[in-house]
């Protein structure tokens, strides 16, 4: 019992740290999506495609969250945007905290900030960083019953990218039924399939992205 | 640093009921090895074909942790053995209290326990289950820079399974890399590299624990 309080004492002042975070972007007119997967779904990969086609149309930042090395935030430092590490010393998660000592490292001069958050498929669902999407990647390789076992997961997800889809046939892996209970736990989400590979899928998943990012530099 | 307290208490206690876990699968003469990985890494695959392969030489029990859903200990239950189901209500790792608390619902009569833990490859870590062999899958699919992006993770492993070998070859995946930066990590680390679909890296896989589990009936 008291651990609950004490948890829910560490989410409420999360909360509120949210909460600053969100009115700050709201300032600068910048709109924050929050992606989060188990490791190895594909997160670095898919924001490495996903800035290198919206670069020249927005100016982006990049907050990555990692347990331990900055080799994800060095592989999107390459592509020219303004990097922020964070290395969360073994904590399973970021917490909107980390992610505003981050914002004061960033110049802000953005229309974009995409967050990167530890590769975990259960905590970090439940600390709010303020983003204004979360995106979930759910990879191929991972196998078709994670919804139904991750649910708090696919419960905050505003998107869902099925990553990997190159693998489709290779493995066993029921699309169908994935898709089908994302619709069930969150009515509501946005669904796309996805290959970083083949770049399969990228452009429905870039127009929507052109279709909610408020501003456009071009 | 309150919060540091909190956790090295919440640890403390963590600990002090593995030791009370240690002490009655010793009385009993159990073996217990407790597996972890990302979701999807293939634990309850491997523990299936471990326990096919191994079912008429040891009594073997499984405890499955789970988010939701018993689809896993379903999946065991099929082949004979006795199981319990912890379902953790959203929490992202089993703990020693939970174990503890499964061990009164199984007959214990058995030389061999095994815990699939909650698909996670960060939290578990910090939670003593009370097992012998603290048993790490790698997937292929996650990608070969998984180990130094998870350290305390490999760090807590005896044994790592590099899973789902037959897709060597078609993913790009540094084995040599990998498993010199186990090396690097754990030292003393077993290392296996094995398929569930082809079988291959089994036979030896199966031999160490035929070594390490003290008690065989036939």
């Amino acid at each position: 019992m008291k651990r609950v309080v004490v948890e829910r004492k560490i989410l409420q002042r999360n909360d509120e740290a949210a909460d600053i975070i969100r009115k700050r972007l709201a300032e600068k007119g910048i709109f924050a999506l929050n992606f989060m997967s188990s490791p190895g779904a594909g997160k670095t990969s898919v924001i490495e495609k996903t800035i290198n086609a919206l670069k020249n149309s927005f100016r982006i930042s990049f907050i990555d969250g990692d347990l331990e090395t900055d080799r994800d935030a060095e592989r999107i430092r390459k592509l020219g945007v303004d990097v922020v590490q964070i290395n969360t010393s073994g904590a399973c998660h970021l917490d909107a905290n980390m992610v505003l000592k981050a914002l004061d490292k960033l110049s802000l001069e953005c229309d974009l900030l995409i967050i990167e958050n530890v590769g975990n498929l259960v905590c970090p669902a439940s600390f709010d960083v303020g983003a204004d999407k979360n995106i979930v990647i759910l990879s191929v390789p991972e196998g078709d019953d994670k919804v139904k076992k991750y649910p708090v997961m696919f419960n905050v997800a505003d998107v869902v990218l099925i990553n990997k889809t190159d693998l489709y046939g290779l493995l066993e892996f029921d699309r169908e039924k994935v898709i089908s209970e994302i619709r069930e736990i969150k009515p509501d989400a946005e669904i796309f399939e996805v290959s970083c590979k083949t770049s399969a899928g990228f452009d429905a998943w870039l127009e929507y992205l052109r279709g909610i990012v408020p501003k456009e530099i071009l």
